[in-house]
């Protein structure tokens, strides 16, 4: 045994973390980013098939739309079309036309969406290296169950998760804790035997630490990242630990486990 | 001008018909046949994914599935795990597993019709020899909107159609009537002017006929074909045409322009 499977050994003995919970969407891959660029190639396509409108405008238009009714309306284009066509006094596009353009850009923003899935380069590395320590793995995610299990099939997570926990399927939304409770009785440990990574202070910090979970609050770049929101972070929901690459759980991991 | 040219000349001069309609699914494109096929696409996704249930049945399964909740429903691959989990005593599904099935199975689906939607063989060249003889072509279809024009984009039939008319976008649905007069009167055309093609009696004949459209009803072999049913057509519905090729078209209007 050479010294690196001696101290993996050791590690799997005595380490006091037995489980890393996983948020999904910004966490593990680039969803906001993933979403932004599908949402342009639904813009280009309605350009490319016709529609007169500038794309600046277009892609400000959308923003606006994505802003309003949230991200995960699966109307945007529907909305885009309307607001042109009512309050574009040249625009006036016939129930065909407007259809056609609509169906024309989601078929673009879906072909995206699945052809640029990918996990952030530091996810496969790390999360081998936990499976290599013996760790249990857990995705806790908001979300409908089949679009979420379809991310995780398309990212080929499947074979490096032990348990996915996906609110709706229990009922339970984040952030209520019991989400957490849930995942924790699932592997019979107490919470602080698990570290939980996601990328939002109320609905992965908060519960984190209401089940006395080690919380890890890591910052991807997405749209609820506090340092591009500037949003300072309340001193009663701080996280234990901050992060910008996944790898550093393992640190943290070394840390808690040598504490 | 040589002999064929002239010919078109004179057709475009002097036809009676001044519109074809066509409906959408099994009349110009495999419908019935390409969600069978996605439909076993997304059973052996599952099984390659390790379920654990025989091919054949479960193809029955999902047969069975279909004609009880209808084509149209998007809950095929839900009701064939539940039913799995709560009728075969032998097979118990976390709902992790039932959501992780289900997902790749409509995952796979969709990618199958995507990937195989083409027009039937006879449909290009038919239309071409349509537009060149100077008569305008719409399509006249039930179903949503969205999904219609996914289709109608995807079959590049975009090109070729003067009018799209799909019935939830006016609110009226087969067999109305009103469907096919309101395409009329785009138009501004009378019933004598027009001949309407569909694979169904009851959607798409009676309504030509209730309009005093020329009815031309398909063979294309798809699941309310009647040689397939077996069903007879009542001699008060019957169609004023039967055909098995889109081209047969032309020589209908070449007769009914001959009379």
């Amino acid at each position: 045994m050479n010294v690196f499977n001696l101290r993996v050994g050791i590690l799997k003995l005595t380490s006091k973390i037995k489980l890393i919970g996983f948020d999904l969407d910004d966490c593990l891959f680039d969803s906001t980013g993933l979403s932004e660029r599908a949402r342009l190639k639904g813009i280009d396509a309605m350009l490319n098939l016709g529609l007169k409108v500038e794309r600046n405008k277009a892609i400000e238009m959308i923003k606006e739309i994505v802003k309003e009714y949230g991200s995960n309306s699966s109307k945007h284009y529907n909305f885009f079309i309307k607001r042109l066509n009512q309050l574009e006094s040249e625009i006036e596009l016939s129930f065909n036309e407007q259809y056609k353009y609509i169906a024309a850009a989601v078929m673009a923003y879906h072909e995206e969406k699945i052809k640029s899935i990918q996990l952030f380069d530091d996810v496969e590395p790390t999360l081998i290296k936990i499976k290599d320590l013996n760790i249990k793995t857990a995705i806790i995610t908001d979300g409908i169950p089949i679009k979420q299990y379809e991310k995780i099939l398309r990212l080929g997570l499947d074979k490096y998760i032990d348990l996915v926990v996906i609110s709706d399927e229990i009922g339970v939304k984040k952030p209520n804790p019991r989400l957490f409770d849930y995942c924790l009785k699932k592997f019979g440990l107490n919470g602080q035997e698990m570290v939980y990574i996601g990328d939002r202070i109320d609905k992965d910090i908060i519960p984190a630490l209401l089940n006395n979970i080690y919380s890890v609050f890591i910052h991807r770049g997405g749209k609820y990242d506090t340092y591009k929101t500037g949003n300072k972070i309340p001193k009663e929901t701080k996280p234990d630990y901050e992060i910008t690459s996944l790898s550093e759980v393992l640190e943290i991991i070394e840390e808690i486990n040598s504490e």
